[in-house]
């Protein structure tokens, strides 16, 4: 699935984007939210999930691919912000799934 | 990260709850939102959406991982059901970073 | 269309379920969500505002009505809450719509 | 609150908007949205919702307004467009408050 490694090579980008790390709002999207304010990029969380529901209910699999994408992007630039670790949601969703046991297995061998 | 191994446990879990695969409502959430139909889940992730936006207002970054988890749950169970694989999404996202040469080389070695 | 009429009934009501007013969390559902705190009903205007969606997606007229009277009404609860008084939202939305004018004659007739 | 009086206007000014009507997408931001169709003013309810839920959290009473003005205008632009009176909401609203008597006594007189 490559999860991890898209997780990791993003989270670095969205790093570099922050205005602490001196991320440039006019060459950067995500700069630009930054400098914004969370507002700006929080704005986008509830219309992006409108938008996932609404390709949902169009049945339409190349949008809901697209539309989550953008959701979960938005996420992620959330989680940057407030200094969140995408591991401790993935970390959550297996302790709810009861799959920490397999986690941790994994992360020994 | 664990995410692709958390992610694959995941989808497995779902897919055993869809209606075909004699998922029991009265014993699993996720197959009773799958009995009730798609607007079931589809709510759940505007309203997800919405919580963690607000815990991100709040600033708790406890919550921020509890409810992006939560929408997170509610995004697979959608995608599972529109038979859309997460690893897609990935894709999308790696595609959209400019990252998807990395990926390919990953998945060649 | 009898909204004045509405609202004003529907305002008193709110009013008096706010915890200063007395209002009983075991009797009264908006007396509950006062007593949780604003997330309680904040969440419910996302949740509303998803159901109003989907079903306008579905193009279902009874539907629509009904979710946009469960959005409204929440949104009536939290300008309660935050002692937001809803015609000033009706003199936003004329001020908007150049119809100030009309308004304030009206007023005065 | 000239709740009535504002909604009428606003309502009348909508239909003209519809391409139906004759809108004109290039000086009409709403008749731009009908042209786009749906989806284009169905996720402004979603982005207005949740922008509402922030101002509510930063409990700032003049966005609290300005946000609510801007969720009920594009609710009134859905509404208009699957061809549903806003008095249909508003009557619904009595029924559930068990105000419908003191609604049809007031049309009576």
């Amino acid at each position: 699935m490559n999860a991890d490694l898209v997780l990791t090579e993003l989270m670095t980008v969205l790093k570099s984007r922050l205005p602490s790390a001196g991320g440039d709002p006019d060459s950067s999207y995500v700069a630009k939210l930054y400098a914004k304010g969370p507002d700006a990029f929080l704005k986008k969380i509830g219309e992006e999930a409108t938008e996932l529901v609404m390709a949902a209910k169009d049945q339409n699999q190349q949008t809901i691919i697209s539309e989550t994408a953008d959701l979960w992007f938005h996420c992620l630039v959330a989680l940057n912000y407030y200094q969140v670790d995408p591991a401790d949601v993935f970390a959550e969703l297996a302790k709810r799934q009861g799959i920490s046991g397999l986690v941790e297995k994994a992360n020994r061998t």
